[in-house]
C-alpha cells in the first residue's frame, strides 16, 4: 500500500508557531507518512542554521498564558520580547519538550523533505549559506504537485 | 455511505480566531460530518469553562475594521484591549451572532469530539478542572489517526 | 478525468497574509485546478476595489526581516505602520512580484470563484459597493459543499 502523505506550508517564523510544523511533520513521518514542508514568507527563518533569533512576542496575543498579567504598555518596553522568548524556552526545556533544532533534525532523519520558497528567498534577500544543508529550493507550482496528492495539507 | 470527516487543529485563543473552529465544526456537524477538533497551544484557552478572558487585540492587525481609526500609540494604552473586546462582543451580539459558549455547546450537542493537547496542558500548567466536561486528552499522534482519514483538515 | 479542486478560507487582511491566498489560488488555477476562495473575517478586506488600505504591521512579528532592527518602542510610533507597508511594497515591486490587484485579476481571469462571507459583511457593516464585481455571497454551509470535495483545503 502506498504511504499516506502530508504537506505543510510553513509561513510563520515565531517561536510558538515554529513548533507546529516540526511537531506535525516529525509525528507524521514516525507514523509512516511521506512528508513535505514548504517554507515561505517568515517560515524561511526556520531553515536558518542558527535558530537563536527565533523569538516570541507577547504583543497582540492576549491568549498567551503569563505567570503575571502584563499590561501592553509594559510589553512594549525594551527587552520584553527577549524576556518572553527566554521564559518560553526555559518552560519548554523544563517540561522536556525538544528544542526546535532537535525537532528539525528529527524531521530530516525521518526523510521529511524541506523546500524553501525561492520567491521569498529572493524577496527578502536571504543568504542561502545561512540555511541548513539538505533542503531544496522551489516554487508554489512544484509544491502543488505533491500537495494535490496528500491526505493532509495544512497552512501554518 | 460513511459520513464525511473534518478535523481542525485550533491553535489560537483570541476572540476573533476562536470563532472559525466553532463555526466550521458546528456547520460541518450539521451537514452530517464526523468532526474532531484538536485544541493545542493558545487554542486550549477555548476549552475553559469561563471564556470571559478570551480577548481581542487591536494591535498588529491593521485589517481590523474600526469605528474610528486608532493610532498604534493609542492602542497600547491601558484598557484598550478590554475596550476592543467589549466592542467586538457588543457587535456580535447586536448582529445576532451566537456567543462562543453557545457555538461550543452546539458542537458538543452535535457530537463534535474535542481533544485537548496533553503536551500543551503540561507545558502551560493548565488546570484540567478549569476545562469543560466531555473532552478528551491526547497527543498529535492520536489525532493524526483521525486526521489522515478526513475530507477536510484545517490548521486554524 | 475530473479536474482537481482546491478551497481556501482567507481570514487575514494584512499585506503579508494577503499574498498566500492569491498566489496559491492563481497557481492552482494555472495547473488546471477548480478553485474557490471563501473570504471571511479580515479576509473580506481583500475584496475591496481599493486595496491601498491593506497594510502590514511590524508589531508582534519578530520574524519579519528588517533592514535595521527596530525596537518595539519605535515600531509603535505614528507612521511606522505606513512606513513598513511602503517598504514592503517597494521591495515586492523591485523584485518583480505582482501586486495584490494583479494577482487577484489573474485569479478572476482563471475562473477562480470568490465568495464573500455574508455573515462577516453584516457583522462589520461592509458596503457591498466597495467590493469588486464578479464575486458571490454565501455562508460557511454553502462553501462546505465544495470544500468537502477538494483535494486541497487550506485555512489562511
Amino acid at each position: 500500500m502506498a504511504p499516506k502523505k502530508m504537506a505543510i506550508i510553513a509561513t510563520k517564523g515565531t517561536l510558538d508557531m515554529a513548533y507546529p510544523p516540526f511537531i506535525l511533520a516529525s509525528t507524521a513521518a514516525a507514523l509512516g507518512y511521506e512528508v513535505q514542508v514548504f517554507f515561505t514568507f517568515y517560515g524561511l527563518q526556520l531553515l536558518r542554521k542558527d535558530l537563536s533569533d527565533v523569538k516570541i512576542s507577547p504583543l497582540a496575543n492576549p491568549a498567551m498564558p503569563m505567570p503575571v498579567p502584563m499590561p501592553v504598555m509594559v510589553q512594549i518596553l525594551p527587552g520584553m520580547e527577549s524576556m518572553a522568548t527566554m521564559m518560553m524556552k526555559n518552560k519548554l526545556k523544563s517540561k522536556g519538550v525538544a528544542s526546535l533544532e532537535e525537532l528539525r533534525d528529527l524531521c530530516l532523519e525521518a526523510d521529511v523533505k524541506f523546500i524553501a520558497c525561492q520567491m521569498t528567498v529572493d524577496l527578502f534577500d536571504f543568504d542561502k549559506s545561512d540555511f541548513i544543508d539538505g533542503i531544496e529550493y522551489g516554487g508554489a507550482s512544484t509544491f502543488m504537485g505533491f500537495a494535490g496528492e496528500t491526505d493532509i495539507c495544512l497552512f501554518v
